[in-house]
């Protein structure tokens, strides 16, 4: 294990995605935050802005400046809105210096994000350099990482031992998602309030959340027949969690017993998924606070339907911790260093 | 319109059940509620056990006696778990004594009520004479009406339309059902644990909730050829609604304008089903404190799934005011008698 | 009682009050509501604003026109926030016309008003015409109705037998009240996003929260020598209701005994105002959905402090309901008229 | 610092306390759980019983046994229930073995146990040799810590500045104390259960929680003319956090700047008390998920009340945290050792 020091910069660090990088990687062994900068030109320590910071950390925002960062820094952090880094990064792709991007500015091809994303996106020769990296199935040949989206991560993990296996039936992949409120960032919308989403459920988004297209590419990438999902969103009434019920039919007549053994094989040394045992459903409470995907599954042979459900802590692996999880295998470290958390529980 | 008064019994009065029938019956300009049974005997004023009926209600539950029952009302409601009325209803059924039943006792044939309620059914014959009776669609010919679940009437209301037009495709009906905790009833257990419950969601009963047959059975009486769904049920962390996302396929090809105007068509007499514009989706606030059933389509043509979502207040819609929607039918009254609410919003 | 139907306009529709207002005069037996009026000109149909509305209500705001609502209503409620009505209502005033005003415009003397709502107020002329009215201990002898603050409704009815008798000690009133998040509005802030408020709990306003004037300048009228109460404000994560708990000393020793004699007798004839058994104290679940106001007490000899627990439902004890049960005495109804509602329980 | 290895058992890991030592133990650099032990015989994994722990902790109950204990590690942890550990330490308190005890079995002396626990106390004698022991203010000299309650820690923080300075007012303490609903622990009860707690809010055993006594006995250390206090506890529907509200008179007339000074001064060195701006009043969510206590002040002049809010995590700081706290004192490592926890925020 490399036991030096990881200096890092994070860009956009008011965010809900930034304060949660700044609280996990306080626990990192090697890692030490440098600088923070936000687009906004705060100039208040943080932890005037952020009273639960106090005690904790003592660093106030410095100006975006990408030759600053890159000498002083091995890494920077961009957990900025979508739209946003994508005019900041040339310099850093150029300099093939290490970036992690939470957002989705280079998950997609151009055309595909300017259709999700109605914006326009970077162009296609920097998109091309950047890696999208699902930190469970590492397999990273740049310095720029994309980091997956919330939805799309417990999606992925949920479907990847069947989609590795050719068994995805194409017309039958049925993706009832659903979220807690975090994931909606700190924007003040009538969506957000908490009269509007107290004691009450709603889908949005049914059809066009911007994480499909990413899910689909990911999908078609290890079975090549898939290009389309029916994926819906909908929002739970709680601070975090993610909960994907995935109804598929398979390609194949399969039985119970060998589906699990599929989901177990796949995942066995990856250390932070949890397959759980046979016809067990995780929930929730499991992974909050932690870098785990739980999953479980349950075959009902009268409709041929498997249900998988995927449940994960949205700002930690659907964010903050995969990105740290990313971080660990672009500088050859255990990639569980700093993710070592235990579900709060009660 | 009748303006006789009809004098009613509840029994099994201390369930969530028995306490909303007698909420809302206090406001039906044509009620009299003259008695109340418990199957513990208690002899307690019902506002000592409940403080938050003084003022309201003053009245203690006596034995029940079938007899006293038939000559003193004009109609009895089982508000008992499952299970109970079963054992209780013989001479009101032998006297075509009218009684409305919240309980899913009488819904199923006696084959199907011992596979998925694991009880003693009721005999045949005595299970012969009750009506599944969905209020929305009432076409009684019985006194004994068995009021249909919570789950059942979202899923029901949510495929009618498609259903009575010969328009579900088997193979692919998905339902993802979920609910507030005011379903599962007043008893101690882990699930209802605060701890538990609170800031969580979990899949349970996944393929094998009670009302899975009841729906069924509905649903092939529609169109013939409907004999499974794909039906999860899930908990959500509020106290009343259930939310349904229905993933179904059809037998036809058809423009999202058509679906929308057959959805419009069925219900346009139908005073509690509201259907929403194209594409617009309710929510569960929508109806909570009401009798209404909220619905909206989102039709998808590159999977072709067509997404319903079907809202209810369960304690309402799903139980005690369907069955009271139910009297209303059967005493020839207007249906919306008594149940003229408007959902409490903030 | 009088059977006339007592026609009424509402002035500030949007808010929560006023929706509030809406849904609870459906369903009075005597008043029909003929017109609704923004400040915002908003020319659509309620139902489509607020989809929970459709099948119940059909109406669309019209431009605020004091004369036209003098000549085709009985009463104008005023649902708008403070600083609105002090300069909508003169017309109605000096045509002495019944109004009845939700927000604080008119519940205090001019200087009062300037300092706590940091607005002009209306003249004192104008303001010696309204009558602050809690319709519990109803003496009006105006048209035009000052309906009193939520907090302070919920802590003048937890007083009122110990005042009514010269029995607080001045120098020794604490209250520490507690209110949900629709008590607050429906303002999009950083104090209303689900984020900040779920999971949490807060002080807000210590010592100048709005309602401490007139709870005061009530407490003074029944007993001379009151004029400061110790008196803070908290946010509750829940929709409704108010809490408040009320720490007192007492010019006098009494027995328990003897102080809940007091409690029953002041409020034995106001069916309103529910008081418990000698030391049971109520929640808030009692009394959501109600008009009611549940009030419990407790002696702690060593101590000497007397913990009284007042609760009530912040949208219709603290607002719409008390609004209209002010209405029934203004018209001459028995007050309970269109009120009489059960706490949802479950 | 050292550096050694403590190793240390659990006694009664099943509750919320234990599994939130378990929890926080992990991330502590110098401390190895050794062995864990239920009263209940369990022999099953621990991650089997609780799914959360899997791929964290691989470790199984085994038989409590005093001696072996002693010889296997440096340290117990009592996290039982009240009146167990009572029962189960004479041999550790007579080998003078390290024992923190998270339970209230030895934090009072005999005949007040007898009075609030209302069960038979251990001897007056081993008693004595305990030492209750808030961790901010660690003055140990005994091997046997009595780790205080949650509330008694939020309280006692609030006012020990005054206290420690003869400032309080014994005729005038006033506690309105509440908390989420881990507090209670994990018994299925009314009270525990969803639709009881969700959107409502109550005030349980005002004046006789157990914590009274031991808060009175320490703030009579402190200052000697307090002996009683007016205390109530009230449960709010969170998860996580205590909020106590103290409304105090002090025995001196001193400006709010110096009161601000005298806490600022009391907590300056104590790395877990941080101390809000003058004014400035903390939120629960500032402290979830950490050991902080957050306090903040505001004097009104006119009734002479100086208001103080402190709040906690009552598993963490409140409990676990506090324990850990104590064992890094009690083996000379810097006290925030293990414990450097950001709070979750979103």
């Amino acid at each position: 294990m490399n036991k030096k020091i990881i200096n890092v910069a994070i860009v956009g660090v008011t965010g809900y995605g930034g304060l949660e990088l700044l609280r996990l990687l306080h626990n990192h062994p090697t890692v030490h935050v440098v600088s923070i900068h936000n687009t906004s030109n705060d100039s208040e320590d943080i932890s005037v802005s952020y009273p639960h910071l106090q005690s904790m950390y003592k660093i106030t925002p410095t100006p975006f400046d990408p030759l600053h960062i890159m000498q002083s820094t091995d890494l920077v952090f961009f957990a900025t809105s979508s739209g946003v880094s994508k005019d900041l990064v040339q310099l850093f792709i150029e300099a093939n210096f290490p970036v992690i991007d939470l957002s989705g500015d280079f998950r997609l091809n151009a055309p595909d994000y300017e259709i999700w994303y109605k914006k326009t996106p970077a162009s296609q020769s920097l998109l091309d350099q950047a890696n999208y990296s699902l930190a469970d199935f590492y397999q990273n040949d740049s310095h720029y990482i994309a980091n997956p989206g919330c939805y799309a991560t417990a999606t992925l993990l949920a479907l990847a031992p069947l989609a590795q296996q050719q068994l995805l039936d194409q017309e039958n992949i049925v993706i009832d998602a659903k979220s807690g409120l975090s994931g909606a960032g700190k924007s003040l919308n009538l969506s957000s309030h908490f009269i509007n989403v107290n004691e009450n459920f709603s889908m949005y988004k049914p059809n066009h959340h911007q994480h499909i297209p990413e899910i689909t590419q990911q999908l078609k990438h290890w079975q090549a027949t898939i290009d389309h999902i029916q994926f819906t969103t909908s929002l739970l009434p709680i601070n975090r969690g993610i909960f994907v019920s995935a109804y598929v039919k398979l390609t194949k007549q399969l039985s119970a017993d060998t589906l699990q053994k599929i989901f177990e094989d796949t995942y066995k040394n990856k250390p932070f998924v949890r397959v759980m045992p046979k016809d067990q459903l995780p929930d929730i409470k499991q992974v909050v606070g932690t870098n785990f995907a739980d999953i479980g599954l349950t075959y009902n042979p009268n409709t041929k339907y498997l249900t998988i459900v995927s449940v994960i802590d949205n700002m930690i692996k659907g964010a903050a911790g995969q990105a740290i999880q990313n971080m660990n295998h672009l500088f050859n470290l255990d990639e569980t260093t700093g993710l070592q958390l235990i579900a709060q529980y009660a």
